[in-house]
């Protein structure tokens, strides 16, 4: 048991959390010391707690192409990675630079992600092995790549994951087929015929225009509309960036309850344009965040993209993306796994320093987190009710031992 | 004497500097440890060793007011503010919130600001007790304010300021008529005849598009051009934000050369837009970058302002604001001081931690600073060849007492 004291919450009430097992079992403002005298105690009276982030969108194991190639538009810039990747990329690199990825994203407040790439079998077992709760995806291509013939074998892969991961409760398997420029026809048939409507499906979808037009010309109609003939846009379908959608597909997309996945520097990063998030949550479109891979970002803060979230959409409305709101996308789960703050809940928890230089004055915690605070801030965080980082230290990892590994395999692809 | 030894510099090579009084000495690949035997040596190996940032724009007591009013347009926000000041401004609250606002910005790596606000002298006695160099300027503005009674005496202010701080090596005195909405026509007149051309000057200039077209309707041109009538652009003057300037005005403000500051937070924050500075630049302007003050955004951090404003550009040109641009312009001291990584030159030297978890792997130092460094990197300012910020934490000043202090100020307005 876990007993946290006295934190003030995001709405700015002084609460205290007790997590049984890996449950939140009372969130109140007067949890007596008593009533649980075996708990571990954090007083976390100078702390704010909160939720913790869910990173939608990420390729944790490009963490080994981070600052590689900067500074180009999304074709050039994949033209440069699908190179770098054919020659580096194996099960080793994937499990080390995929931990490096989730020691940054548990340092960051995030506590769960999804994943999309190769070999993910070991992204699965760098998460559990830190603690992180997961959702995989093999990627799935039309085309051979070093690391798989075809998108059949590929899809052999992901069953294999998802027997192995059965009812797991920290690890799920998505289909992951990478995009509708990568994948042809037949293959997206062979993926509607072959999964049934519980599986989860992620896709990158209307990244910048250039996909569009390709998509438009290839499948003779838009992208989600694309998704839609093939029976792939239901309430398990999770589309990353969708930048450029027409409002006729944004109303699909809110009839079937897909998933949007908003990722705003990524799309700032690669010159393919702003999402247009408010007026899909608007319309009731349910919006996640995410960071990308860090190829295109450079990081996986969430601190960081909750606030270009909301500091872009000022572009179009000061008041809609508020620092709530943003705050929300980035805690949003997706349906993944139930976690909240509140009774009977996953608890996933992030204490963030409220001594902080940028923390002072403190009006509006919410503000704070969007608009002033940064992962320095991040004291402790807890997943599935176990401590996995405190005092701004890893409780159980060898840090040290993944930052070897991970330089020791960028050196051979030239880093300083 | 500070010798830092074997740093890592911006361009990737091994680095020693040598620092006597507030000069560099010496920048070298092999500064030998026995040429300089008295020296304090930082072991820098893990380091990278950049110039000090300047926040060429911001108002640093109104950190007093971060978080208190977001999610609003600039003249919707304005309003609010200016209802504030009136009640909570005075020489004790800008003294400490100042302070508190100097010590943000040295642990995010800035060693000089730009400041324009009330009480000014008190900003430059709180920039002088942390070690920072400044350049202040007394708002001046037409209409009466709690602080002060007239444009005039905002003048007669000035000019005293300027006699006390007359050739002072760490503290510089603008004239900050405050903008073209806020200043009349005769005040402008009385400004120019009163000021010479080695004067600074500081406004802010064509922020959004509610004022510019107040001033066309009240000057009957654009804002660039009422400052060229009024004889107040020439290579002493400093444009805060310039969102929406013709080419007609870039064009003038190069002629001139005055220097363009660019604000790319808070002029989304503000929903004002996003200013063109990679045009600007392309055809010769100078600009600096700023962060404006902590309640419009809301915090002093000079490397999420560089990341800001290279990905910003991103949404025009994915190329043209690279990592080293970014960090050049973050760097830029407008004319003010000579701060430079080079012999001679002040020595304003930040070192950053490269066994950062987002500094792994580093293939490009300025890719690892504009797209995934945060301030918790920032190890060691140097200022004037004084240790100011060294492990993280401060010198010499009593931190402890600034947060004090500004808390008590804020529990008046609300603070939690």
């Amino acid at each position: 048991m876990i007993l946290i004291k006295n934190a003030l919450n995001l709405d700015g009430f002084r609460t205290s959390i007790l997590i049984e097992g890996n449950k939140i079992l009372k969130v109140q403002s007067d949890v007596a010391q008593e009533l649980s005298p075996q708990a571990t105690i954090i007083d976390a009276s100078n702390m704010l707690a909160i939720s913790g982030f869910f990173n939608a969108h990420t390729h944790a194991a490009m963490t080994i192409f981070r600052g590689y190639q900067d500074d180009l538009a999304l074709q050039d810039w994949l033209n440069k990675i699908f190179k770098l990747e054919a020659a580096y990329v194996d099960e080793t690199m994937v499990y080390w630079c995929s931990k490096l990825a989730c020691l940054e994203m548990v340092s960051c407040g995030t506590t769960g992600f999804m994943d999309m790439y190769f070999f993910e079998d070991q992204v699965a077992k760098s998460a559990l092995d830190v603690g992180l709760r997961v959702v995989i995806g093999e990627g799935l291509l039309s085309f051979q790549t070093p690391f798989c013939a075809d998108f059949k074998e590929g899809l052999k892969k992901t069953f294999d994951l998802k027997e192995k991961y059965k009812d797991h409760p920290k690890a799920k398997v998505s289909f992951a087929p990478h995009s509708l420029y990568t994948v042809e026809k037949n293959d997206l048939e062979l993926l509607s015929n072959t999964i049934d409507k519980n599986d989860f499906v992620q896709i990158h979808l209307a990244e910048n225009l250039t996909e569009v037009n390709t998509v438009l010309s290839k499948f003779g109609q838009p992208p989600t509309f694309v998704l839609e003939e093939f029976g792939l846009l239901n309430s398990n379908t999770y589309l990353a960036h969708c930048v450029h959608l027409t409002d006729d597909e944004i109303e699909l997309i809110q009839k079937r309850n897909a998933h949007v996945i908003h990722n705003p520097q990524s799309n700032m990063k690669l010159s393919s344009g702003i999402s247009s998030v408010c007026k899909m949550i608007q319309k009731g479109v349910d919006v996640c965040l995410g960071t990308d891979g860090c190829a295109s970002n450079n990081n996986l803060d969430m601190i960081e993209e909750l606030r270009s979230a909301a500091l872009l959409q000022k572009l179009f409305n000061p008041s809609y993306m508020n620092a709530k709101l943003a705050v929300r996308i980035a805690q949003n789960f997706g349906g993944f796994f139930d976690v909240a703050l509140s009774e009977g809940k996953l608890a996933d928890v992030v204490l963030i320093d409220l001594d902080a230089i940028e923390a002072i004055p403190l009006y509006n915690p919410a503000s704070f987190l969007a608009y002033a605070a940064n992962s320095k801030s991040v004291d402790t965080v807890i997943i599935d009710g176990k401590i996995i980082y405190k005092n701004k230290e890893f409780v159980d990892v060898d840090v040290q031992e993944v930052k070897f590994n991970v330089k020791k395999i960028a050196k051979k692809i030239g880093s300083l």
